[in-house]
């Protein structure tokens, strides 16, 4: 084995185990590293992550090896991407020798907005996140996104003589895609999810508003009330009408522009037969 | 109903819903309130908790009202525990009308903890967080605790001369407790989970030592090297054998003193029949 | 010296230092704890600090006595304010033997608060904070208060036919008091500067609104429309116009709901002659 | 002006004002973006910063143009450095017609680090950050480095027969750079403020530490005992004969692995004659 090779001092982690204690996940987290990812628009991005990694551990082993996890991703080379996800584990596995290998990251996303007047562009962040688990027969993968939105309380509007509350609020989607008929996972970019957030909503938000466009989005926002109840049913629809999605959680929380603490709403949903 | 009674404004979140979601979780988070919680040694303690109430909305219904939840809590005057919180959830799920009640609620629970060889006793906070549901048949509760704890690696200590990496770790449980025979669920102290935590790692951390005791804890942590996973089987193996306990999640991070990562481990198990 | 005479360790803190680095702080931070503070509608109320307690430590000494910050913290029983904090730090510099002696605690204080139109009453919480220091001569000593606001955008209302983008705001004054005739620093009220804060927004938050409440304050918001430079100007003229006041820093952020970043707005300022 | 080219809506902003306060600083904040920093070893690096972009506002302006702070961030392509700060703060209050901008922005660094024994390579993450303000006649720039470290404890190790309390801390360094002969500000690397803080503690920390490796950190930090006290004289001396460096302030915490709370200490320092 490469650490014995390598070094003739003990190896405890190898050392037997008699508690019994099979352990689901051992491994590392709240590593910040460099990774590119998908984007829909330029094929990459260049951004930075922070990953956990983790392995499996039987009941019979007492320790697994830590440095190798940043051994398998520092020889990364890869666009870190729901379909290369698979490989991934697969490397983590073998180099972990391990039964089952886990990995979370998640890292800002940066995509283009145009202001709905002018069309002046800039670049808005949104927090994405993958989650992926290989058993060895099997890649479950799990997405997330994190879209900002502003809501406009429907209450508010109809009990006033004029003017409603509204605030900045938070879509948090995650979903487990399908497998198409030859097995391999659904692709479901994030840019879909988060266009699915932000047209659930009041409104979206953009990076650069110009007069025209602050007045387009606030009178935009004002012909369309949502409750946190709304925009969390709103998701839920569409997201129930994607075939390539098989499983969703969302939640919805505002930051209430009248209270110090904010109002949420979540639900979630597997597909009937799923 | 109240509401009616008390205004002659439209109550919009009575209207209708047509989309078909019926709602797990809607509610008010990251509320701050002073509450009383329960304290082995002193009986109860006054301390400043952060809250989510919830309650579940039925498909057919477009909002909650929001206000209500406040004014539950405002009107509260126990002391909250795993005892008083069904009726606190039943209180909710009456004045909401709703089928479902939750409240995820956690604060800073201190404890005297006296040093090893002087004895010298100061306070350590520890957050405790309890998590119910009551959806009108059955009250499930959690209890969680996160108690901060030293971790000395077997591996480093075994391969070097002298000395051994250290650091600070942080242990997460989570128990769902069983029921007694008449049906109540059994109690637990958050300072039985506690103790139990600080037992499994290398040494307990303490809030005032003086040298003799610094000599002590030095000594005793290096006497009783753990790695994360001995660490989290400690706990596991512990807490399987209190019957108690029909279900735990576990997480053990170590804040490593030679990396800028984090080393975890995570188990969960649910008692075979419960 | 106490130490010496309760144990034989060596005092390795107590040996010289010859690089000559005089340093303004040492000591313990993020320390949670359980204090009393005052309340100017019940005397006093029972909250959790966090605190950071420091002496400065002379060139040629190598180190403090991190445990007796513990010590001087856990035998004090009164109440924490501008008026006890003195006593508390000649307790520290005493006991520390040190030039100087700093305090840093911060805590929620909870205050009722009423809705404009039924009257209804809930507590809010406000994060105030105290920095005080000793340095034997002068305690010098600045209050904080974190006072989360409503803002509603002025641009925003005048360029729409209808509605106006509105949100949470924060709202964080920093001030140091004079002296009285007798030298004994000013007393200003958390509860003053928060009252201050509340009425420089377009609307203050509230714990608990029924239907007419959330009418009411819909419609104030919207008759107060106020950009983040003019909350942060109707503070200062305010702090200015207060002769117990003889310096401030303020600041405002408003987390826009027509973006995903922030807006904000900082000054600071001298009393002449102060 | 641009403005009223493009709009025939109202300019609120451009409102007088007669309460007398002009704004120190005024903009967005909280705003992440792609941007690329300086790399010693690689010319440049791509990261994800978080920025608050901001200026002064004459007392007599109502509101300052937030839409352009991101028009100018947007448009531009440079690698942001002290070296091109200057510019990016002139179009910053050319485009907002300001008399002060000001800039702040953090980032991961990443940078390879090879294990001591073995060699073997991976990059670990710094938290960098720039500050700078440009008053039309002067650009004030300091620098801000956050590095996490080992500290063993001299006194433990002295006290005990063996072992010795080690954990993670953290060392935060600010800079302001002196002005070479010919007025242009000196350039410093973060990478030498990020060694040199590296070499003031017990050990650097590692991405990737073979047994080989870890066997000499472990003994490495045992040889090399340092209070909080020390690591910041350590860093202080050392700042203090570079001559590029006209001002600092440096704390360093411990994130004890004893203590539930952490030590701390801090000092600032002005070259005389600076």
């Amino acid at each position: 084995m490469h650490d014995l090779v390598t070094s003739s001092l003990p190896d405890i982690q190898q050392s037997p185990d008699r508690r019994g204690v099979a352990i689901e996940r051992v491994g590392i987290s709240n590593l910040r590293y460099p990774l590119s990812v998908l984007d829909r628009e330029h094929g990459s991005q260049q951004t930075t992550a922070t990953l956990a990694l983790s392995v499996a551990l039987p009941a019979e082993i007492k320790g697994t090896h830590m440095s190798r996890f940043i051994e398998v991703l520092s020889s990364y080379q890869g666009v870190l991407s729901t379909q290369s996800l698979p490989e991934f584990l697969a490397r983590l596995r073998e180099r972990l020798k391990a039964p089952v290998a886990q990995i979370d990251v998640s890292f800002p996303l940066f995509l283009g907005r145009a202001a709905p007047a002018t069309g002046k562009s800039a670049l808005m962040d949104y927090t994405c996140a993958l989650s992926a688990e290989d058993d060895g027969t099997h890649v479950d993968i799990v997405q997330r996104v994190e879209v900002h939105v502003a809501s406009l309380c429907p209450c508010s509007k109809e009990i006033s003589d004029y003017g409603a509350h509204n605030q900045r609020g938070r879509i948090d989607i995650a979903v487990r895609t399908a497998r198409e008929a030859d097995g391999t996972p659904s692709m479901i970019w994030f840019e879909e999810l988060i266009e699915l957030a932000e047209q659930s909503a009041s409104s979206p938000l953009y990076p650069l508003l110009k007069r025209e466009d602050e007045r387009h989005v606030t009178m935009a926002a004002y012909d369309n009330p949502a409750f946190v109840e709304d925009i969390l049913r709103n998701v839920a629809v569409r997201l129930r009408e994607d075939a390539r999605i098989s499983w969703f959680d969302v939640g919805v929380t505002n930051f209430e522009s009248i209270h110090n603490h904010n109002a949420f709403a979540r639900v979630s949903w597997v597909r009937p037969g799923a």
